[in-house]
């Protein structure tokens, strides 16, 4: 009141006591947040599935520098609103059918809320008991629910633990693998010999994986497979391949087998390439990202068969077990071959409970050091839904894959190229089959480029044994019945369209 | 009414229609969930630090498989209040002087909520183009705040993103580094003739991170460091390290220095070592995971002085810039030569964009694929607290780190080890100064026990130079000038108990 000593009202000075954990400001805060997410979830399919913008864009719209002072969280949350969200291709969207869907879920939300708020950092059992112990019993929770065998189990003679993602979950076991050959061969030369196995159809990862481990590029061998065999691994050819490489003085190390491929979800027969591993002494890891958790239901279970043959096992829950990124569950047989390549034991971590060994210490499981209570968003799905609602959610959109499948079918411009197991449906446009392939693939290209540039849908293609293929797949978790029919309408009008526009 | 058909309303059936993201039940039960997070704030310090719960304590506690049914919301948090929060260690705590604290906000909250919700995979720039474009932003506006050279930014010839951990980023740099020289000097075999380089102060992940890259593990050369020059690193001792290696036909690869190292937080001369790395065409990166923050204040900027020498740089907001875990920045000079090592290129992610090479992909900058909206976090932060704030918040925790330095010094029955620079106290009890120094650390060992077992203060030890060392880190976001006053009070109560317990 005509005072001219301002610093006391002055509330946006930085001068004035700075609080960033205030309970009660985080109350308000984060429950402005959970409305503007909700109401986000409830207006998501007004917004073009695939991001319309130009590379660049968001670079003329912010500032380039950070502000000095604070700014209300209006002026961001407008700020998202305006800039960001049209600038996102929007995964969650019932529209969204392109690549592998990521799955989430009310109970996956709240844990990670709850993850994150504990911000515990448990690299050993002493930083935090709580966060190790329950990813113990929550991966043998999940490692029931798939029927593992106990050789996989803390409460066998296994484990697993929880990774960012299958990369990593790769690059880990290929080191566990890589330092136990090298210790029984003695000179580090042999890592030179090395050789990992892997098909055409193994994702990308493996080979990345395999190169940051110091594997020889020319001993990373990927086995060709084709549309006969469903472009799965021949038990023939990774013998033929690896008998080859033992007769050429190199030595066999590991072969990932794939549960559900990402091009197709092709399946390798786990038993018969178990086999040869064991024959040849060679890691087998599975990659089951995707197809592994629809063997939580008893009629998809037979894509295990064999498992207890190999060495590791990974599935990512987020991309069918509801969990949002990231989530990528690890199970090994031998966990001390993992502490012994990965292990750490600096001073300034010592403590008595990891010195008697009678705690699990994640950090020796895993890259980095620290990590986070990563297990609550599991335990807060498989908890709030039970068994039965995860079985039956797979079993939905395996339905609705079936019925775009049928759809598909009744098309006669169209055709399914390869078998569809899970809830993924490969198919194309190929209205006149005497056609050469080079003009099939324009019109399909074509056919995409007018879909998902129409913002309604967004799918993805691949190619495999030469062909040009749509994928279009079914998974994301607001998707419903009608989301499918829309999507496949949108199709058949794009197909017109194509053709309309090719023949004019 | 008297109708025996029980399908209606049997709630709990899970063959009802099972919606695991509606947009009301999300806002009710997340709404739910941020009044349990803040209540948990509120009540955080009538909680044992360290929690005192025996290995294998949950397993007595919970169920051994996943329930078939669901259970409702209000379980599951009663089961996390008696059966989680006991387990926990609890880091958010204000009477938390353990490691290096991790530091969280209001802001950061929310904008993990933010980015978990969108849950969009960002891989590549199509993916999700706005969570490129946004990181990319952040990271230069962090650069700014940081004083980079425009080498170490979008904006100028280089760039930066957001790792998980510390040990990523070390890890893909090596392999930047690694492949860079294989490719020049051809055969597979020199992989056994790199050579890199550390002080025996570098974090042991930096080790692991070699080792995984396939570095034959006697060509891991860690520097010895004394007190005298305060556990720093010597361009001396390097150089002559890196002579010797050359002069043995060893291929010198890389450098990590640190800025803050995580004993006593010593801090490596850059300008010197990066002399010494440019003449041997060694890579140079960086380790500030806790000491970088503070370079945002004109007064700590001193430390990064040589910084425009070196190749990379990583520092982690979540341990002093409020963040929450994880958020590890790593910015690059060549960003071709991480791409170069790191990309991957399959048909499913094939997209014009990409192919026109007029955007960043950031799976080519990291270990896995797919990526979170990673950057959402730190924009929160930085533009609701700005500058000014953040550098408040820096000075506030050095200021007590001082008043519990001089506390100590005060004290004749106790010494400071080496000298503070950041939030860090190195002490120990030393009342018999001609006692030999096996005595010495055995009463430092029994008072941290009794300090740690009492759950008032959680603080742990370091062992440096030989010498035992108690570490007392100021920098939990709660922690106000009392709480050191409190603990500093616990500690001399601990030294009498201690001294009186072993004359008795």
């Amino acid at each position: 009141m005509g005072s001219l000593d301002l610093s006391s009202d002055n509330s946006s000075s930085p001068q004035r006591e700075f609080k960033p954990l205030d309970p009660e400001e985080f109350r308000k805060q984060a429950h402005q947040m959970v409305d503007f997410i909700a109401d986000y979830y409830k207006q998501i399919e007004t917004y073009p599935v695939l991001s319309q913008v130009q590379p660049g864009y968001l670079s003329t719209l912010l500032p380039q520098t950070a502000p000095y002072l604070p700014e209300p969280l209006e002026t961001i949350l407008s700020d998202v609103t305006k800039n960001i969200i049209p600038g996102m291709t929007h995964w969650l969207s019932p529209n969204f059918f392109a690549f592998f869907p990521a799955t989430v879920s009310t109970a996956a939300f709240i844990g990670e809320m709850l993850c994150t708020s504990f911000n515990s950092v448990g690299f050993n059992w002493l930083a935090s008991p709580a966060a190790t112990e329950l990813e113990m019993i929550v991966m043998d929770w999940l490692a029931n629910m798939l029927k593992l065998p106990n050789s996989f189990m803390f409460s066998g003679t296994g484990g697993g633990v929880i990774q960012n993602t299958t990369s990593e979950a790769i690059l880990v076991t290929l080191i566990a693998a890589r330092d136990r050959v090298l210790a029984t061969n003695g000179s580090n030369q042999s890592i030179r010999k090395l050789v990992v196995y892997c098909s055409d159809q193994t994702h990308s990862t493996f080979t990345k994986a395999a190169k940051l481990a110091g594997i020889t590029p020319c001993n990373i061998k990927s086995i060709p497979t084709n549309l006969d065999a469903a472009f799965s691994l021949s038990p023939v050819l990774l013998r033929k391949a690896v008998e080859g490489d033992v007769a050429a003085g190199l030595i066999p190390l590991y072969l990932c087998a794939t549960v559900g491929t990402t091009s197709t979800t092709a399946v390798d027969p786990l038993e018969p390439l178990a086999d040869v591993a064991r024959e040849y002494g060679i890691w087998m890891h599975v990659d089951a990202a995707y197809g592994g958790s629809a063997c939580i239901c008893p009629e998809f279970r037979q894509y295990f068969n064999g498992i207890e043959g190999v060495d590791s096992l990974s599935l990512s829950p987020h991309k069918w077990l509801l969990s949002y990124l990231d989530c990528c569950c690890l199970w090994v047989k031998s966990p001390r071959l993992l502490v012994k390549a990965l292990s750490t034991n600096p001073e300034y971590l010592r403590n008595k409970a990891s010195e008697s060994e009678s705690v699990v210490d994640f950090k020796d499981w895993q890259v980095g050091t620290g990590r986070k209570f990563k297990s609550l968003r599991l335990w807060l799905v498989l908890r709030s839904y039970g068994v039965a609602n995860l079985q039956s959610h797979i079993r939905s959109d395996v339905r609705m894959a079936k019925v775009f499948e049928g759809l598909v079918n009744a098309d006669r411009r169209f055709e399914i190229l390869v078998p569809r197991r899970f809830g993924l449906v490969c198919f194309r446009l190929n209205p006149f089959p005497w056609a050469g392939s080079a003009y099939t693939e324009l019109l399909n290209r074509k056919l995409l480029e007018w879909v998902n540039s129409s913002g309604r849908v967004y799918m993805t293609h691949t190619i495999v044994g030469g062909i040009y293929i749509l994928r279009f797949a079914v998974g994301a978790t607001l998707t419903e019945d009608h989301h499918v029919a829309a999507a496949w309408k949108l199709i058949k009008e794009g197909a017109d369209a194509t053709l309309k526009g090719i023949h004019n």
